[in-house]
């Protein structure tokens, strides 16, 4: 069951809270969560004691984010070990609550096998839980280890593409500090550039239907004191006619083996327009959202959601109506039926780059994907 | 001033109320509008009693849609005249209430013109007030047939471009009897098909910011039984993809010399994804949207709206907050910049065909429209 824990609504301007944290009072071990559907006008955390707790939590995207979701999924597998729960039966609901994000997967499997490891030569349950949560950890911190690296490569990779400085960047979704244990994918690009005196302008796709550009990246964006504006998804097409984008940085939930990237739903547009306008499209996510196993786009499953998040409006500060579909206020007539697919799939063919923390790969190919795969493996075991 | 006039909301499905009419109770003649700013929640008509309250109607988008808002443009004159005020004084607010549709201004232009030709061969004021609704009443008779003949042209075309039937049809924003004295434009193409029965699915863009498609079309959708989906706007990418698009239909509110077609903004990007995907684009528009004096594009002035329109939500049912920039509800940190441009421009070369009422322009060239303009000179003078 998840709880709330610690509000800030009170207009003064806390320490930065950390999207994820694990937390040992004397009640027992927990995952404490920032509740993303609650940002910007408030800045809450839930607090998980369980599995089920954590699953309901990413299903509702009060926990989201490719990086940050196998974080929590693998601290989602050391809670129910922690809490002396069935640890395989967690893991494998952990692994279904959200389909296309592959970290998640790999999360909840590296923190399950730890615990296996342990069981398998004999180990105990408390030691098998000890373990699960050093592989929790670990996860988290190269998370924001891979972050410093992803925005190195990628700031080098925009000075080259972009030798005049003056990067006016835009983005989709977000993928700041709240995806990741570090500062993020692609934001975390931007947020070089910005420290570097090299961001003109970062550009913030709203991202219909849950709007985590204007709630999150504008949050995030604002705080760094950074030069954001906001812009609704369809006015993208405006700022590429009239020459005021100079590449496009997006995240990615998974990258399938050919190099089709699956990530939120008006990233292929996006991609599209770049093409068009010979913007440079990249691509910015940790080695782990690579996935050898999904040979192509066509393989990728995408998750589709319910269509009241289109017919409807929920947002922080709308009161729910409660007897709705959804709770929110309804936008179109009753009844209406939507269309509404998480993700999309960019063809490798539109991704000029795809940066991760072990370098990047262009042009986009299934060889120099393989190559960065087994290079990473390399270092990393 | 306006009043609401008349309330529909107890959940019966009332007769058909129309978008705009002009009515002559005892207190005096009044131009009376159904309020598209609270659609699909409540029907209420605005009653409109001199011209600067059409003109804030007209700025509120409480009436609007390029052929309605020449038809309202027109009898804001009559109105004018026949209450007594300035004439030409309306005329000049009424024609800058918003900048981009051409057909406020040839509207009020052409109901001033008659005004005028009155007085100065003698005529009283009472005469020339007579002859500006005489004007406004053609304009909206003409208007509500060159729907008519927007439909079949438009038919004819989508039949011969994909002879198998069963369209599979994308448009964007609200162009149906709601911005129109007929059905349409773009809306009564599919409106047409429907009624054929060669119409399998119409895809009906949301629209953000002011989210036109998910309130006006879908309700248009709904009340003539068509099979429509809603989707966000950035989820078109995802349909083009997966080959769920036969052609996509969109009005205009102005088209240059050239054939640059000033549309809704988010138009743009699907005339590049249309073009991606090999898609017919396609405009209906009626003659008035032609702007000979507009020679490109570039030319074209795109009304830049308010900020708060993207950062707030603002809908039908949301409570206003009241002490708010723009008293919707706050979906982005306070202070956040927002890019909002009401239109983008198509150029020429991603159209496929435009359709007006005097026939199909196919390819788009400046030489065809020129050519159509003259034909229709010739039609109506």
């Amino acid at each position: 069951m998840a709880d709330q824990y610690a509000r800030y609504g009170d207009g003064t301007r806390p320490a930065e809270i950390p999207a994820i944290r694990w937390d040992e009072p004397p009640e027992g071990p927990v995952l404490v969560l920032l509740d993303q559907t609650r940002l910007p006008a408030e800045e809450i955390e839930l607090v998980c004691t369980d599995a089920p707790a954590l699953v309901e939590a990413i299903r509702n995207l009060a926990v989201r984010g490719a990086p940050l979701l196998g974080i929590a999924g693998a601290y989602g597998v050391a809670l129910a070990a922690a809490r002396g729960f069935d640890v395989e039966e967690a893991a494998t609901s952990l692994e279904g609550a959200r389909p296309t994000a592959v970290n998640l997967a790999v999360g909840v499997g590296r923190a399950r096998a730890a615990h296996r490891a342990v069981l398998a030569r004999g180990g105990s349950e408390e030691q098998a839980a000890e373990a699960a949560l050093a592989e929790a950890r670990a996860l988290h911190r190269e998370d924001a280890e891979a972050s410093t690296r992803m925005a190195a490569h990628g700031l080098a990779l925009l000075d080259e593409l972009l030798p005049g400085g003056g990067h006016r960047v835009l983005t989709h979704c977000n993928t700041g500090a709240l995806v990741s244990g570090g500062e993020g994918t692609a934001f975390a690009v931007a947020l070089a550039a910005h420290r570097k005196g090299r961001l003109r302008r970062l550009w913030v796709d709203e991202t219909r239907p849950l709007l985590q550009g204007a709630r999150l990246t504008a949050y995030e964006a604002a705080r760094n004191e950074m030069a954001y504006t906001l812009l609704t998804d369809n006015a993208a097409g405006s700022l590429f006619a009239a020459g005021e984008v100079d590449a496009v940085l997006v995240g990615a939930d998974r990258i399938a083996a050919d190099g089709s990237v699956a990530n939120k739903v008006g990233t292929y547009p996006l991609a599209v327009l770049a093409r068009y306008h010979h913007v440079p499209f990249i691509v910015v996510a940790p080695v782990t959202t690579l996935d050898p196993g999904t040979p192509d786009g066509a393989s990728i499953e995408v998750e589709q959601r319910a269509g009241h998040e289109v017919t409807e409006i929920v947002a922080p500060q709308v009161p729910m109506a409660g007897v709705e579909v959804g709770g929110g206020i309804p936008v179109a007539p009753l009844g209406t039926q939507a269309y509404n697919p998480a993700f999309d799939v960019t063809p490798p063919e539109l991704v000029t780059a795809i940066v991760t923390e072990e370098g990047v790969v262009s042009p986009v190919t299934a060889e120099a994907l393989a190559e960065l795969c087994d290079r990473s493996r390399q270092v990393t075991i």
